[in-house]
């Protein structure tokens, strides 16, 4: 197990948030989590954050976002991994304190996507490809994760229907939290007439993209004992990485950075797939989930929609996935997901996920990808005992 | 002291690279650090950039530059602070040794700024300043270098002309250095006669962008000294930030966080500046040269411009700095300036500096700064025993 525990968290909604500024955004759940923490001593301070530079025109956030949280003087940059930056952003904090020079870190991840709309968003969500081999022949996020799924489709006999649990369960989720993005249910008859983004992904496989800030204060685990009632313990941490392309992957079906990753942070932890009680995931499309299922070890090869298909993700089922409506229906603010996934198995740990929460969880995962799992983080975090 | 040593340096030069991308620049500086090192094993890489997605349409550089370095697989992110994203690099890398989780780290600072030109190039740097509060009202880099530097003309009495030995030593030491973008000297008459950039700032106050990437290898001091002949210990690391728009700061002629950063390196490597051998500074402008060796503690306030003018900042002068060029000569390839200036620290210390050698150098400085200098990363490296 490492030796950092948390000992605050904040988020804010998942919306468009017009009126808002990032740097406000960041304040938001900042404040919030220094509440929760019951402190407001931050000795290092970790941004993720994938698009502030292309779309609010402002880089250097750590400098900003330390000043207006009242922070001027601390120690803090800004962590890029695309939509993996928020649980890059933890990473961060994790080595800070466990070396020793830092004591009390804040990682959060921030994303505004709405200072600008249309094609300028999608081409800055898109330099999370390969830029030379990918973007520049067109090719975007969604689609991206149409070839993906069209492959597995092809490999596995499936048809688009059998993705629709994925989106089912996560709208289910999503409609008992108050912050998340889409609150409204899912019929999975409805599931297949979604209009297409990138055949075969549909607006029902395809997770929204919002503005959103979350943030967690970490410590030294002792100390986190003596300061707050229920610090949760980050057993295991690690980052891995893949080629960016998908053309230069063996076999693309395959996030060998997500199994990487997760294979790490279990060792670390000392667990098993069997005993972890949830698994916040990245679905930023229904085949993403069901990627992440096999690589992670919950599921064999080409079969982790089955799990969704025999309702094993749900609250009660052998392992619950998005438990507050995942990147489908509590939104995807890029930068600003991974870190969403931390809060959200805490306050499952601590026992604080009220309609949402999953039974007698002691043991939660997350697992933040990038693009097309390019990076991979995975955190699998502990109630104390 | 910390427990992390370098033990493996490389650079490219510094000039504009239109036929090569990104990816290749980074890899040159990493194969030669890995030859230096005569090591390939890395275990996490902090590749410091700011503006790849703005200019390369590039974000997700860590997995990029991870496997074109045939890393595939390894633990790698962006980190991000504006020009002073080079040194929050290192000063990741230094936090991941220290932690015991990451044995053997890569730092590169890499910058493309060659694919495109003009106001998009202009505007792209200008995130780095406040962009609600300075980019937005038309402020550029350039324009903000002026009002410090007029500010202080004001402050102390001075004309443009009390600037010119700054440049005139970078351009004397780029002149001895190979990997430079200017290798021309420059006549102190000559200095008040360039061109004006943003009144008083001249071509001759401003360092150019160009392209170039740097790196080096860290690990445990003690393995360190098992691989190489000549590790360069990483004595002190620091960072530390202040307001990101000049407008919020108490004395905008007193950087902050650059007195911040160096008092708490320093203190670390248990060293004053009477100790300190060379200095590598961030003379993005002259008058941040003045300004940093005032923050730093080698001079009083308003006097830092006397160094210049006494030729104390010359090779055999009290404290020699830019001694391969500096950003005036050597050039500024903003997100890998910082890595520049360690390496070339590095090569002072082992004594490998050749025509730019300062005798007898045992202890450096680098200190790099983000913008007008709200994120100042500061280290001091000593020579082997």
């Amino acid at each position: 197990m490492t030796n950092v525990s948390i000992i605050g968290i904040g988020q804010t909604e998942v919306k468009e948030m017009w009126e808002t500024s990032i740097r406000h955004l960041a304040w938001y759940a900042i404040e919030a989590a220094m509440d929760d923490a019951h402190t407001t001593k931050i000795d290092a301070i970790y941004v993720g954050n994938m698009l502030a530079g292309a779309l609010s025109h402002q880089n250097h956030l750590g400098a900003l976002v330390a000043d207006f949280a009242g922070l001027r003087g601390t120690e803090a940059v800004t962590v890029e991994a695309a939509d993996a930056s928020g649980g890059a952003a933890l990473r961060q904090a994790v080595l800070a304190v466990e070396s020793g020079l830092v004591e009390t870190a804040l990682a959060i991840g921030v994303e505004k996507m709405t200072d600008q709309t249309g094609s300028p968003v999608e081409a800055a969500v898109a330099t999370g490809l390969d830029a030379d081999y990918e973007a520049m022949q067109g090719l975007t996020l969604a689609g991206a994760g149409a070839l993906l799924m069209r492959r597995y489709m092809y490999e596995n006999n499936l048809q688009v229907a059998d993705f629709a649990g994925f989106s089912v369960n996560a709208h289910a989720n999503g409609a008992d939290n108050p912050l998340a993005m889409y609150r409204n249910r899912l019929r999975a008859e409805k599931f297949a007439l979604a209009p297409l983004v990138a055949d075969p992904v549909s607006l029902f496989d395809a997770a929204p993209m919002g503005d959103g800030a979350a943030a967690v204060i970490v410590t030294r685990h002792e100390r986190a004992l003596d300061m707050v009632p229920q610090p949760i313990r980050i057993a295991g941490s690690a980052l891995a990485t893949d080629s960016i392309g998908l053309h230069d992957r063996r076999n693309v079906t395959w996030l060998k950075a997500a199994e990487l990753s997760a294979h790490k942070a279990m060792a670390k932890a000392g667990v098993t797939p069997e005993q972890i009680d949830l698994f916040e995931l990245h679905d930023s499309f229904t085949i993403m989930a069901a990627l992440s299922l096999e690589a992670a070890g919950f599921a064999a090869r080409g079969q982790g929609w089955q799990l969704a298909r025999d309702g094993e993700i749900g609250r009660n089922g052998r392992i619950p996935i998005s438990t507050f409506g995942g990147l489908k229906a509590r939104g995807n603010p890029l930068g600003a997901t991974g870190m969403y996934q931390i809060v959200e198995v805490a306050r499952q740990l601590r026992g604080e996920a009220g309609a949402n929460q999953v039974e007698n969880a002691k043991i939660g995962m997350a697992q933040n990808l990038g693009a097309t799992g390019a990076t991979a983080v995975t955190h699998v975090l502990r109630a104390a005992e």
